[in-house]
């Protein structure tokens, strides 16, 4: 493999394939994790692609496509390193400063980027033949209905939104219950009031606000403001934005009831990403070979996959995470379940590789 | 004036009597401030009771007891100072962590005490004529009822709850809405509880949730853990029982709906403390010769003399605080109100050096 860090950030390693001129097929995915995160998210997809590349050598095999494998950076703070692969991203959203205290462009910097050349590693519409991720599922769906392979239809749009309410900070002892504009009260309901809202129709939308900041956030002080997050998932566009309208009006209710005001930012706002019917149908064929048993799905958690898909075929193969938990210390995917979707990629890539 | 710190780090300044074997006037209040605090809660006490000496010394006015002027340390963190003074303090105590990262006993070092010699600062029963202290009202009543002098009937009693809310960490996209253990949807439930629990009654009673720090506290987890704090008080004690049953019933009714585990450490505990009617007399009486209008009135707040009512007679005066806003930056008492306060203290400790 012919190794480097991209302007991007970005690992990539590239075998090169026996045709001339075709485009690669890009596996990969990602190894940073979210803060007290686990150590199955991400790095399954990533070791999964280099040992597919090893396994060709080892049997001496070539493929007609060059091979490329990516270990994308930034996966958890927004898709960053394929965002950047595929152009999507702004001078002035490298400038957004990340909980690290440096800003995407200082980060860039600190890992071996150069924000001056991104023009280089963008990658256009067609330039790849297929981009393949394995990845654990990150749920409980087949570990509930004993299946071994998750072939994903699509991944879920995703849409964050950073909520601030302001109120007034007063002393806790001295303030009627009647004359406060207490924002923590007013972030509790809204917190509330989101859930009533996702779980009010059917269907498999999510949400959840997993970041609270409160100020002063003293125990005698009535808080003054609240920062919160609302993150939001559906697979149907139309269904994230009506849901995301809902929630901002609730927010607003619920402002104008307690003297305080809520504002909304959005921090991130992806489409959902279909698969590609061509790929789910080869993963399939290579699960059946190899004996595995499958299921399509969605996939709940957004992926570089997501961006891959919007420049060329994209796919994914889930294996089972134990107690469908991720995120979590506790996240665990049973080595024999990964070596099994680790085949099925392999040989998804043969045969993606004879398809031509 | 003698001027010491002593073993409990409390600043004491000491102005002898014409009377042999007279206890002292203690007049004081504390300097510190709750985070993101105002100017005024604690200094406008402490200044003021300086003020006092130093009057006294300029018009050549001895007083037949000693005055004793007290800056009392880390009032809002629980009266630290004022407790180690009545010897209401344990080691283990002491030993408890503050969010500076310290405990109150190498705090207690940092600022000059001595942790060998506590015995020696403790004041008993009878050892003091009276403790009077000046202090903003903190809450907007004076102001409302046009009233310049607040003498206080009573300082409510206080309960600091720290309530830790356990889930499970998890993908906010992969898990679905009803398989989550979502702890910050379950802190938010508690704390709506709180403040339906608080007004579903009447009376004067308050309930504030001012911290909540939740784990991991990132965008895409469902929080597994948060902690917060809820500050309850009322001047009757039998209240305040029951309404912190009723609260940790509430947690615990939520966390069994929730699939969540609630717990509850009691961080404070502190009796309603009434003022000394002879005393209020006083202040009255001092008010009255200055032509200033008076209101008696709980004071909602904690303070430094709810500890002193333990070992002897005890009164506060109340200046009005504008627009009622206190701990927090906006805090502000009119210069003429504070001059009229201290002129009302200064008679006032003249009126009970004579009353003997």
């Amino acid at each position: 493999l012919a190794v480097r860090i991209d302007a991007a950030g970005n690992l990539v390693a590239r075998l090169p394939g026996t045709a001339a001129n075709l485009p690669p097929i890009v596996i990969g995915s990602h190894v940073d994790s979210v803060t007290d995160g686990g150590n199955y998210d991400g790095p399954v997809g990533s070791f999964a692609a280099i040992e597919v590349a090893r396994s060709l050598r080892e049997q001496g095999r070539r493929l007609q496509h060059p091979l490329e494998v990516v270990v994308w950076q930034n996966e958890e703070g927004g898709t960053i390193g394929s965002k950047l692969a595929i152009g999507e991203l702004t001078a002035a959203d490298l400038d957004r400063r990340a909980r690290s205290g440096f800003t995407l462009r200082e980060g860039l910097a600190r890992i071996g980027g150069d924000v001056t050349r991104l023009g280089e590693v963008v990658r256009r519409p067609g330039s790849i033949a297929a981009y393949v991720e394995l990845h654990i599922e990150q749920g409980g769906i087949l570990e509930r209905q004993s299946r071994q392979i998750g072939v994903v239809e699509g991944i879920v749009g995703l849409r964050w939104l950073e909520v601030t309410v302001t109120g007034m900070a007063n002393h806790a002892g001295a303030t009627p219950m009647d004359q406060r504009q207490d924002a923590l009260l007013a972030a509790a309901r809204f917190t509330v009031a989101v859930n009533e809202i996702i779980r009010a129709e059917p269907g498999r939308q999510v949400a959840t606000v997993g970041r609270i900041d409160a100020k002063p956030n003293t125990s005698n002080v009535i808080a003054g403001g609240v920062t919160l997050t609302v993150d939001l998932r559906d697979l149907d566009a139309a269904k994230l934005a009506r849901l995301a309208d809902r929630i901002e009006r609730a927010g607003t209710e619920i402002g104008h009831a307690s003297g305080t005001t809520f504002t909304f930012a959005k921090l991130v706002d992806s489409a959902p990403a279909p698969a590609t019917p061509a790929l789910m149908a080869h993963i399939e064929a290579a699960a059946g070979a190899l004996g595995a048993s499958t299921l399509r799905m969605p996939s709940g958690a957004g992926h570089d996959a997501q961006e891959l898909a919007r420049i060329g075929p994209m796919a994914m193969i889930f294996v089972p995470s134990v107690g469908g938990v991720s995120h979590s210390p506790k996240e665990f995917s049973r080595p024999e379940d990964i070596a099994r979707g680790l085949d099925v990629l392999l040989n998804t890539v043969v045969r993606i590789d004879q398809s031509r």
